[in-house]
């Protein structure tokens, strides 16, 4: 999907929500049985619960490997089931020589249907090429995470920048705003100002909204452009809205929120 | 596996050396089908061949995910031949959030029968903590990578260090020398007199010997610690040391020549 998709999408929906399939077999509404099978069977009511309100859906890569085998078959049939028309990422946040990205690229983005990955700054342009090598797709690379943790070396001072400053300028050269995007954590809107003094022109994809306490209007306000340049991903406040039979009616109502926080902007 | 059980295996075998299964499908010799069964037979021969002369094995995730749900399941597979007398490492590179961070961790370390896991530092101490609360395993953090790229991130001056020597000094606290070992590449020897400084006591998983340029020598004689401190890993110089029909023995005879190297330190 090319960035004018993306932002005619947005246009069109008046929504910049991502919906993050982070489907935790252990959370599921209590009458699936904990399986795979039922992870998908999941995801799917989920997905035609909210494909209208959405532009884009995320999967949390961790919660179909800790399935193994079958775990993979079940974010595979997922994206399958998703289709062309979201903007489907892959939230791995791999990274490792260029050999090996080599690898992980051809996984994803080649292999599996997704248009994006995220990926992980700390081993440097080597490790990132890769994944910008696979024409029309996107890497998503993390600048600001929106965990405590993200105190510890993101925010150390290197120079004069804060190192996930860095991380901003060094990246950007390595692509364009037509196939990077950058994490930046909804509970860092206070830092948002300042990523779009590095960042224009770039699209965002913004976690941390709900279960992590970042709000949809400290994002839109201070963090979009004239493309709005945001996708903010909503999971758990959305997929586990309800654990009853009707999750997904409770999912779609959860969804219509925070498109509705977001219309006003768009 | 435990630090004292590591240590006693260096010594009784005299030998530190990790082999790398980054059996890439594509460069298996060449009366090997491209299969993820190829995979899994290429590996026990390398592992039959390899056993008494390595003390750990360590499998690049990357080269199993991209033969989708058949290489997940090599993958557990090649873990299961090993068995529990060498130290198994994961070379997965995550790092999330915690409550994604734990998927990671259990998908790892307890589904399938890793010993440790690769981990990126970038997100801070709340992402690496769940790997560090499964007992008895490890967590291998990536410290000073061998890459090119590891310049554009890790060698950036923060107050007194550079990255990277920031990040080894803030981690070690997050567990213990029985708990967490670090990647140092070999490729950047001149600096494990400085990582010794920092760390005197925990093993280093030193990636970046043979394709990538790096020498045991250089490495057993600048990292090496009174419990030797080391696990050396060489992956395509071992595993496709051969093409042909007999590429298991020259597996073994190039294991052989990395081990007579360390011989001598041990």
């Amino acid at each position: 999907m090319t960035r004018e998709e993306i932002i005619k999408e947005i246009r069109e929906k008046k929504s910049c929500l991502c919906v993050g399939l982070d489907s935790d077999v252990e959370k599921l509404p209590a009458h699936f049985p904990k399986t795979a099978e039922s992870v998908l069977e999941f995801n799917k009511a989920i997905i035609d619960a909210t494909r209208d309100l959405c532009v884009s859906y995320k999967l949390n890569v961790a919660f179909y490997e800790i399935l193994a085998a079958d775990g993979w078959r079940v974010m595979e049939e997922t994206a399958q089931y998703i289709g062309q028309n979201h903007f489907l990422i892959a939230d791995a946040k791999r990274g490792d020589i260029g050999n090996t990205s080599t690898q992980y690229a051809k996984a994803f983005l080649q292999n599996l249907p997704f248009d994006a990955i995220t990926v992980s700054p700390y081993m440097g342009s080597d490790s990132v090429q890769p994944f910008l090598g696979i024409s029309g797709k996107w890497v998503i690379l993390l600048g600001l995470t929106s965990n405590k943790g993200s105190m510890d070396f993101q925010k150390l001072k290197v120079c004069a920048n804060y190192l996930w400053e860095q991380v901003l300028v060094t990246t950007s050269e390595y692509g364009s705003a037509e196939n990077m995007m950058y994490v930046i954590g909804a509970t860092r809107a206070e830092d948002l100002e300042r990523v779009r003094e590095i960042l224009p022109d770039h699209f965002l994809l913004i976690p941390g909204v709900g279960a992590q306490g970042g709000t949809v209007k400290d994002v839109m306000e201070k963090g979009s452009n004239k493309d709005c340049g945001l996708l903010i991903n909503v999971s758990r406040s959305v997929i586990f809205a309800g654990g009853g039979e009707d999750f997904a009616l409770a999912a779609r109502e959860a969804a219509s929120r925070f498109r509705n926080e977001m219309k006003d902007y768009l």
